[in-house]
């Protein structure tokens, strides 16, 4: 199987906490990187998701926020993904940035290059990739 | 009105589901296509979402994942929409996608060029649009 | 901290209304535009949210979806924030357009070429953003 989200994180289920209709399930990767992803319920039973599972969370590259500089605001999005930036593509309007986590993960982020610019992102720069746990889509090899 | 989002899937309210904060709505298509949606239960009483209700689910093209090839990976994604492609636009970056499904809706993604290749996106490849549910926004005509 | 989300709303929470995994928080601009997010009741606690913090609603702009024209469909999305358009870049795909609300906020989003041609948008152009509550970020200055 082929998919179009840029970013693939496999590993394997640390957790999963239940509510009514959605529940938030926290994958690791080998690496020891970490990823929550919010899913329904009828995905959670559909799926077989439990502690142990070997699972992956797809993001898009669009749905990535980044941010450089000092912490001077705490977020409420469930992954705040501290990394490097390792690699940038220029297009017309939107910028590419590869961001790689301490675990050896890589960020794909699309962001405005106006954005781009005053970040001040370049290879090297320390940055932090925000990705809200309701974007992360959770898949099962089977 | 007219609206930006590319994908407007006109049809009928089959069930709604009922959470603490949020509810699961499924629309039928008159052509028989099936897309959930995720609103807040403010929601549900403020448009009056009930089974039967016509409505239709709207979609930003780059919202959507495209799947092709052999489906060894189950998705936690509760719009899973099998269809065939039918138009292909390269731009500098992305390439617009439009996947036709078996009910006659028209699914249309926006996606790198990078994963327009890898996929092998081409008119009538078969490939599988992913939708989370908490992507939809829910309109009623008035 | 700088950030890549174009769309920054800064203001002092007036509600907060909780779930079992999520809450809605109501955020108010210091011009009285409100902007409700969906976040986890994780980040409630961890970030103190309450009625009375000053905190700041992120947004990025692909995120956001553009009407214009007579209200004839109603939406679930919790934040419909009617404007006047206030500047408008096309790229070779997309246009950027700027929408100024009542209280003086401005809602960046970025909708096809296509999008923009069919909605007429131009510069005093009335025009309303639809933004889900599940695609804003909330965050707390320290």
């Amino acid at each position: 199987m082929k998919i179009s989200a840029r970013n693939v994180f496999a590993g394997k289920i640390a957790a999963v906490r239940s509510g009514a209709v959605n529940a938030e399930v926290e994958i690791v990767t080998d690496g020891g990187d970490r990823i929550v992803a919010i899913v329904t319920e009828g995905s959670v039973k559909a799926l077989g998701l439990a502690p142990g599972v070997r699972a992956n969370a797809y993001v898009k590259a669009p749905w990535v926020t980044l941010l450089t500089g000092a912490a001077d605001v705490r977020f409420s999005a469930r992954n705040q993904l501290a990394g490097t930036v390792g690699g940038l593509q220029k297009g017309a309007v939107n910028t590419a940035v590869a961001l790689r986590l301490a675990g050896g993960s890589v960020v794909h982020a699309v962001i405005t290059n106006e954005a781009a610019d005053e970040l001040g992102l370049a290879d090297g720069v320390a940055a932090t990739a925000l990705i809200k746990a309701s974007h992360v889509i959770v898949g099962v090899p089977v």
